[in-house]
Order: structure tokens, then C-alpha cells, then sequence
């Protein structure tokens, strides 16, 4: 099987290596606009050779494009328009809905395969890619029934051999939930953290003082601010509604808390509490 | 040395793990309201014997409240009352404005020193304990000149022998500096937590899209509402001003996301980011 692998990062770095090693004959073709991104690359063997994005699709079964939101949306039209019927495109994008409307009514719609490996870290670029990213996640697929069956079959196939459970949805629901359950706690790290730094001038009181709770909840204060805004963007709605109860939320607690109502406030923990059998069960 | 220990959950029973470890010689004597804990800890090895509160301290050199802090604040006196000179008490309260107050012109004062532990994870109870919690981590000392010459020898040395390093600060710097690096990131938290499950009436999409990312920023919100309401409570005023510049932060974000004004979006990220060095150096 031959790859073109747009975007080699930590998304399309850690699948190539994942695929490289499942796979004995696998040739992965790296296409990037950051220079530096494809020398990394082929050091750490994320990608065999370089080529550009027209050679790389010509040359390949399966493209593969791990590129951040905003340039997926003007580039999947474009990348369609030069796949043959036999091709297999699957975008990694975290947003679905802006991604497959782009490419609605295209005329090589069944070759692409709309797709979101729940999976990531707080690191990006090719230095932070590892083989096991995917191992045991959920992939979730959008508009299956848009796909050609060929491709759908593939698509099966690759995920199933890098042990990732496939779950379909329908683009606007994966894009409501996923506001919730990832972008949202994205936005309460950061938040966290501007709002610590801008206590914390001096910075060794948090040095001091802050332990593992504190590391945990703004860990993805780290997370890339590129990658981050263009998604933040695309879901604008769903997730200023998501920011909107989350906000409110901590109003009411700010407000028994500063009426000193213990029965509110712990009441407000217990709800908060029913949270606990649902992430013990997140890998 | 024998020890008193009062309250044998997940601080206490660390805290006497560690010691047992560490010392050949030591003998804890548990107190603890709950007949429950009693029998785990027993069962556990954290203590080696109960004792009604009056009889472990008779019997005890060193005395250990690991108790909720309103208990603290009402019980600190009464057991001062009852120790002679040689008696070492120290409490681990999280907040320590209040506990300082409520013994700061008591006659044995110096017999106690006011310590906070930087260590806990979300969970509570002696089954949570473990011998390794306290191991390399900030023993925070408060009011260290109003304790006798003995006692904060004595407890420098117990702090060596657990392996963590003391700091000293005034009892109102650590009730701010905490109300920012511990209790707002688990109002963050329980706060996130319910917001999502408003949202999530049907589980299984938060199952399925649920993250790492997610899990560790909401792990905070399993936590016991009964130690952390009286916490709240006593450093009400602190976290009242760290909720609310966190609440504003969030609200300038939602703006910018609502105007799609990705440069303020990106600024505020790349803000964020600046917590970098400071996470990696937490343990």
C-alpha cells in the first residue's frame, strides 16, 4: 500500500507509524509545506520520501490529510479533483461538518472517507508523533453513506489493524458532542492558566504550591494555538453555547460559594461527581 | 515515636504509610469518628491500634489531624488543651488562615506547627492510601516562629525522612496562592463535569468521544464534597476573586470566538501556553 500522508504532525505522524508497524509493505509518501516538518519526518521515519502533493497522489492508494481545519476545507475539494476513481482520501480533521460540506457535491464524493481518531495529546509537529496514539481509540466516521463501498471497505480494514473501533455519526451531532467533551475542556485549560499566570507574577508560588490536580486540569493549556483557533472557528456555535453553560455553571457556584451555601455547593459536587463511572471507562 | 493519628483517610493513612516504611520503631494510634475507616485502616496496616482521641494523645509523642477543616478549626484548641510540652501536633489542613486563628494566642501554641501537605489525588478514604503520596513533594510550614525550637525540629525531621522539602510562607500568601493553583482548578472541574452531563443526558456519546484530554481535565471533579465544602467556605473570599477573574478570562475568550476574531483567540492561547515550563516542573 502506498500513502500520501499530507500534514506529518503529530495526527498523521503517529498513524504512519502505526501503519508502518503493522504493516510489512507500506510506502508513505510525506507531503508538508513546513520544510523543517519533512526533514523531522523522514529522520524519525515517519515518511520514506518527500514529493509534492499532485506527484504524491498520482503515486499512491491512500491519501491521508492531517492538516489543520481551515486549510482541510480549501484543500479536500482540491485534492478530490485529483484522485482517480480508485482512491482513498480519509481527513483526520476535528471538526466534520465545515469538511464535508466542502466536498458535498463533488463528483468524487464516494472517494472520500470524512473521519476523526479521537485521540491526541497536548504536543504537536512530527517530534511528538508515537506509534501507539491510536491503539484502542474510538475513530468516528461521518456520512458512511457518502463513501464509495471499496473505500469504506479499506478504510475498515486500516483502522481495524490499528485496533481503533469505528462509530458513525452524523456530522452536525459529532460536532455538537465534540464541543463538549474536547473543545470546551480545551478553552477551560487555557483559561485556567492565563488567569494563574496573570495572579502568579511570580512565578515560584506556583512552583511551590501547585501539585498534580493543578498539572491535570491545565495540561492542555499546552495544547497548539494554530491547530486549536481554526477548529475553535469552525465550531463556533456549538461551543460559544458549550462556554455559555459552562460559564453559568460556575456563576452558580460563585454565587452559593459566596453565600456561603454549603448545601448548594455540595450538591453541586455530587452532580459533579456522577462523572466518575464515565471516566474510569476513557482509556 | 508513637503517633496519633486523627483522621485515617487518604492524607492520614498516606502520611502513616510513609512512616511505617521509613521507621522501625513506630507505633500509630488511630482516631477517627467513622467506625468504617477504623476497621479499614486496621485492616490496611495504617494504624496499629484505636483509641479514643484523649488516650492517643496521652499515649503519643507526636499527634497527626488529617480531618476535614471546619472539624480542624473546632478541634485544634481542644486537643492543645490536652497535650503537655513534649507533644508535637501538626495539622495538614488545605486552607490555613483559619486553622492559624483558631490557636494563635492559645498557652501551647508552640506545641503546634501548621503544615500543608501538596499532595492528593481525587479519591478519599484509607483505601485510597498509599505509602509513596508525600514522596518528593512541598511540605508547606505556616507560622513556623510561633512553634517551639523541639517540635519544628522534630517535624523537619519527619518531613526529611518522608522525603519532601519544607516551605515556608505566611498562613494568608498560602490561602491565596492555593485558592489559584488547587481550589479553582477543581471548581474548573466540577464545573466542566456538570456542564457536560446538562448537556450529555445520553452517556454513551460521551463514552464514545471522550478523550484523554477530557478525563484529565475533569478528573479533579470526582472529588469528596465533604472535605472540599468546608475548604471553599474557609477560603471564601480568596476563591471568590480567583472564580471570578476566571469566569472574565472566559468571557473575553467567548467574545473573541463570537466575533470569529482569531487574532485575540490565538493571543490568548499563545498566553496559556506560557504555563509550559511551569507544568513540566510539577511532579
Amino acid at each position: 500500500m502506498k500513502i500520501a500522508l499530507v500534514g506529518v504532525g503529530l495526527i498523521g505522524g503517529s498513524f504512519s507509524l502505526a501503519v508502518k508497524r503493522r504493516r510489512l509493505h507500506v510506502e508513505v509518501i510525506g507531503v508538508d509545506k513546513n520544510s523543517d516538518n519533512i526533514k523531522s519526518a523522514l529522520r524519525l521515519g515517519i515518511i520514506d520520501r518527500e514529493a509534492s502533493l499532485g506527484d504524491a497522489i498520482k503515486q499512491s492508494d491512500v491519501v491521508i490529510l492531517a492538516i489543520p481545519v481551515d486549510a482541510l476545507t480549501s484543500l479536500l475539494p482540491q485534492v478530490l479533483d485529483m484522485v482517480d476513481d480508485h482512491h482513498l482520501v480519509i481527513d483526520f480533521g476535528s471538526t466534520k461538518g465545515a469538511v464535508c460540506a466542502s466536498v458535498v457535491a463533488h463528483p468524487k464524493r464516494k472517494c472520500f472517507v470524512a473521519a476523526h481518531p479521537m485521540a491526541g495529546t497536548e504536543y504537536s509537529g512530527p517530534e511528538a508523533a508515537f506509534s501507539t496514539l491510536f491503539e484502542d481509540k474510538i475513530m468516528i466516521l461521518c456520512e458512511e453513506e457518502k463513501s464509495g463501498e471499496k473505500q469504506l471497505n479499506l478504510f475498515q480494514e486500516i483502522c481495524k489493524n490499528l485496533a481503533m473501533r469505528v462509530v458513525t455519526m452524523k456530522p452536525e451531532d459529532h460536532d455538537l458532542h465534540i464541543a463538549y467533551v474536547s473543545h470546551l475542556s480545551h478553552i477551560s485549560s487555557f483559561a485556567l492558566s492565563t488567569t494563574v499566570l496573570a495572579k502568579e507574577k511570580d512565578e515560584k508560588h506556583i512552583f511551590a504550591m501547585a501539585g498534580s490536580g493543578f498539572a491535570s486540569t491545565v495540561r492542555l493549556a499546552k495544547s497548539s494555538p494554530a491547530m486549536w483557533s481554526p477548529i475553535f472557528r469552525q465550531n463556533q456555535e456549538n461551543l460559544s453555547g458549550a462556554l455559555e453553560t459552562y460559564i453559568a455553571h460556575l456563576q452558580k457556584f460563585k454565587k452559593a460559594l459566596d453565600a456561603q451555601d454549603a448545601e448548594i455547593m455540595v450538591g453541586f459536587m455530587k452532580e459533579a461527581n456522577k462523572i466518575r463511572p464515565i471516566i474510569d471507562g476513557i482509556k
